[in-house]
């Protein structure tokens, strides 16, 4: 039996999933970007080792498990989605292959050490540091959300030092970022390998990225077909539809 | 009456159009790529000053001048081009707005001073150097496609010279160089602002960029929709059958 607090529900991972993930409305809910890193990144199927940092709830984790028996390790640097990621591993009852750490990903070398995962996945928080108003008024969201205690540039530099030499490190981020998250991703040796933009709807400007890069890699970029959630009538796109609902 | 030479031919500059362009099947073809170009760079409609670099037999002054009554000069390495392109400008009797130069990006300083366009655009050599034999198999056609006489920070580092702050730069490329496009478009304090793919058909990964930066400007990039050429019966889409045409 696994405890829930009083504002916390227990949803399904995708539609009509045999798994499930605890959230909290006030708290943190997954969102549909954290369901398109998962399914564009790159995974070894039967073993090695992967590592998601600003886990959350641990959903990227827990989603990546359905396409991989590698061990995966989630870092979430807010105590209460530490421990909320840590229950649903249990829940879905894969303690076996899922790790969920509560910690700075700042600080994680003593723990995890350098060089030691083939892949590593972030859906770090996008925007910059709010006013402090802003900041008071739901701080769990707005650490999820905002560069609090994470810019980009910390989360970059722990993807190099935790990924191994040849390994990849996908991440989602917004469009606007894109000169940002490929200046670093030279900067720290992590050659941007695949690139694909997500667009709400035809005709429209993209309002998400996908990235995936291969340390120590060739320069060697491939822009993928572009990716729409919506159709014109706000039904999901066949693609969209095939991400969300799992069926891959 | 312009003089032609042998190989040389009067196309048409867009399909049923009023102006033409001097070509030459093996010296010089203008591309699809430079009607995007040309259609995608912003342009001060009434006045002010432009510059072509890598400007070839002309084509991008040549289509830039039915979208704007800006004086626009071009400079192209290779003289035989830079002489096709200002007869061309003779024949559209453009010679009061248009203004072709024989000359390497290298080197024009003393020419046309520094920080004094308001918009520069270029459709540069898109492939590294090649070997010494197909470099020598056509060396009209291998200057204007490889970088023998200019590389990608030659030609950056010249649109930041020439270029005013606030200005901008266009360029067309290929998506593979997207990273070193970025990387020295921040490095030479040109901040892309608006940024385009191209792709052949949909569902094909992209085989064309299109970018805009900002001389000093702030960060903050937007991803257009994306241009799609042809159809699924190779036909051309509506969008790109309207930028070919001319019809704007």
């Amino acid at each position: 039996m696994v405890k829930l607090y009083d504002d916390e529900r227990i949803d399904y991972l995708l539609a009509e999933d045999t798994m499930h993930i605890i959230q909290s409305p006030g708290v943190f809910a997954f969102s549909l970007d954290a369901v398109l890193l998962a399914h564009f990144a790159y995974v070894p199927i039967r073993k090695g080792r992967i590592l998601d940092l600003c886990t959350g709830n641990g959903v990227v984790p827990l989603l990546l498990s359905r396409r991989t028996n590698a061990s995966i390790t989630g870092v979430e640097i807010q105590e209460r989605l530490a421990d909320m990621a840590a229950r649903s591993v249990e829940l879905n009852e894969l303690a076996n292959r899922l790790t969920m750490i509560h910690g700075d990903l700042k600080e994680m070398k003593a723990h995890l050490g350098h060089s030691s995962f083939d892949v590593v996945t972030c859906n770090p928080p996008y925007f910059p540091t709010p006013a402090a108003t802003e900041h008071n008024a739901n701080n769990h969201l707005t650490i999820a959300r905002h560069e609090v205690y994470t810019t980009l540039e910390d989360v970059v530099k722990a993807c190099k030092l935790h990924v191994r030499p040849g390994g990849k490190v996908s991440m989602v981020h917004r469009p606007g970022r894109l000169v940002d998250i490929i200046t670093l991703f030279r900067q720290y040796k992590i050659e941007p390998k695949r690139l694909q933009f997500v667009y709400p709807k035809r005709g429209r400007e993209s309002n998400m990225l996908l990235i995936e890069g291969t340390r120590d890699g060739n320069a060697d970029l491939t822009i993928l077909p572009p990716l729409y959630i919506y159709n014109a009538d706000n039904t999901y796109t066949t693609e969209a539809e095939e991400i969300i609902y799992g069926k891959r």
